[in-house]
């Protein structure tokens, strides 16, 4: 089990506060020692302890993998005409999710998996090394089930969200759908799943029905988490927290009640800024949640609809410009943040024992990531 | 002298209005044959010729390389901490531009020559394949001639911008630096240029400044573009209108005659929405422009200050999400239109004689630029 010693980084964003009592933890001239894929040690250059071998990484900057806490990957088809009518204030009727679920329902499952990994491996070319990644396109016991069983063969975050909207075949029974998903297709989807998901919002599931999706994927062994606030006030922000969610995502339209909740569970609020590029939304202001003490998450939401996004740093870049987060607070909520959203301890900060995920920035600092935006500056990813 | 067939192209931008009514002259099913470096035919792929060679680009979106028509990439340092303090909201006496001036002129040709080098190569590597650099970070004799000279070994459509701000040294005595931009300073730099730059804005040069500015290189030579009404209104668009000068960049606060005087003069009005994005500024009107008649370049504006972008894709995304334009428009503004803004007639177009600057996209269509905003969507650069 050899020992590397990782130099040649002018700038290494840690998120342990031990380094500078700052939340982001940076250290200039610094190195990393890896080992068996976890960092064994973390510091000063001058200061590293020997090591098997070693490797000068050109003087840059380094951050922890990103953490994608939010992607809908298993899909089929696009919906650049939607967007493109959607950007012109055109009416479109194309479908929204609907044209979608036919796409995936219709794709075999080689397409299906072709087509995750094809957005994995763009995601890691962009410096991501978690990524969760939802059902909901399927919306039938098989499709849900396959679609989780497929996200499973690439990630650990698989999540279940049979309750993301109602399916046409359903639309006059909205109920029975919810009995479908807590029932049949909630024990196909649950042994290939870690979290249940639901979109609580008008038109798609009211309070009551996600509470009840909650609650069963609670008695399956799932975790929950919330898709809510994105269009319009609501009950979801305020649930999310009763429950003491993980995480609860998009809250873009907040009341003071939702943001003091949210500060008192401790559940993230996960933050989509790609959603309101994509769709001319305004966006969720990040500045007031971070001053009320809410952990804040940043995610892609990547998806064929409102978010079809797959860099990281550009949700950071969008933090900075249009939600008043600074530099290293976005990089921290798309990392760190984006750990505690998936309740994860082991990845999201480089310190020892944790997982080596590497971002190596073409750049001498984080504040490139928002200063450069737009610009793939992710020279390599390690582990 | 060997022919190439490209094929599996699912769709070829052109920007030939022949293929289909429309100024992106769009063509799906399509094939292009390359010859010496010059586009030969383009068509449909099942009408394409017999030719010596053949590659399956497959079954992607093809479009003309960027023309990115507004660059500083001359200078050395970083103004990383400038910028974190504007996005925070804080004061920040950096020095702004004469940062960057002190930096450019303490920096030896080696270091200026390969920052700019690395900032082309991303470039390219982002699709762009025709760039103009800007001198502007020198303003002496000596260090606007050294600039020019290094980036004439990089490009053919350099720009000497002596006439960026009065240097610190000539506070006390504009019109002395004006005389020494008319004079020496020019003679100095226009063996090295094709184009004469005036930032006419206040606070930088006057109309007066900048007429004086542009006759004299005029008289040495030189093609006159100017910088105006980026910061508020003013006369800059007007002169530039009345000189007939191929481009006015900027143009983000205008009025009915300036847009009128756009639209008589044939005069490009180049926009520049990352500056817009990276100082937190209100965006031009672009759909205003175009349903005037004017015609429309975007460009990067690459600098360390205002705009440190060189993603001519986040220009498009940025122009569809707060400029009006459409993905198409957009992309004919990021291509065909800088080349109008240089008067370049062998770019931004893809036809019979012109060079074959191809950029291949990962993805099926052109829209997709700004429907996956921040995706480095670029496979490869051809020619
Ligand atoms: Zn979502
Ligand atoms: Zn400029």
């Amino acid at each position: 089990m050899s020992s590397v010693l990782l130099s040649g980084i002018a700038e290494l964003v840690t998120n342990d506060p031990v380094h500078d009592g700052t939340p982001s933890g940076v250290l200039a001239d610094a190195a990393v020692v890896v080992e068996a894929g976890r960092v064994a040690w973390v510091g000063r250059r001058q200061d590293a302890p020997a090591t098997d071998d070693a490797r000068d990484l050109g003087g840059r900057a380094v951050v922890p993998g990103f953490v994608d806490s939010h992607s809908h990957l298993v899909f089929a088809g696009d919906r650049s005409a939607e967007f493109a009518a959607r950007m012109a204030g055109t009416a479109y009727d194309g479908g929204g999710i609907r044209t979608t679920v036919a796409a995936t329902r219709a794709a075999p499952d080689e397409l299906l998996e072709a087509n995750l990994a094809r957005h994995l491996a763009e995601m890691r070319r962009q410096g991501t090394t978690t990524v969760e990644v939802k059902s909901g396109y399927g919306l039938t016991v098989h499709d849900e089930a396959r679609s989780l069983a497929i996200a499973r063969r690439w990630t650990e975050e698989t999540t279940f969200l049979g309750a993301h909207v109602v399916p046409h075949e359903h639309a006059a029974d909205p109920a029975a759908y919810v009995d479908l998903v807590t029932g049949p297709m909630l024990a196909a989807a649950a042994p290939h799943a870690r979290w249940i998901d639901v979109f609580c919002e008008r038109g798609a599931f009211d309070v009551d029905q996600a509470r009840a999706v909650l609650a069963a994927g609670d008695a399956a062994g799932l975790l929950g988490r919330l898709h809510a606030n994105q269009l319009g006030p609501g009950p979801g922000v305020r649930l999310a927290c009763e429950l003491r969610l993980a995480a609860v995502d998009h809250c873009t339209f907040l009341d003071d009640g939702d943001v003091e909740a949210l500060t008192a569970s401790g559940t993230v609020a996960t933050l989509l800024p790609g959603v309101e590029f994509s769709t001319r939304s305004p966006y969720p202001d990040a500045r007031a949640l971070l001053d009320a003490g809410v952990t804040v998450a940043l995610a892609s939401d990547c998806n064929p609809g409102s978010s079809y996004t797959s860099s990281m740093a550009l949700c950071v870049a969008l933090a900075v410009r249009e939600m008043g987060m600074t530099p290293a607070e976005a990089l921290w909520a798309a990392t760190a943040g984006g750990a505690r959203a998936l309740r994860r301890d082991d990845v999201g900060v480089l310190a020892p024992g944790r997982r080596a995920h590497l971002t190596v920035l073409d750049a001498p600092s984080h504040v490139h990531l928002a200063y450069r935006p737009g610009v793939p500056l992710v020279a390599e990813v390690l582990g």
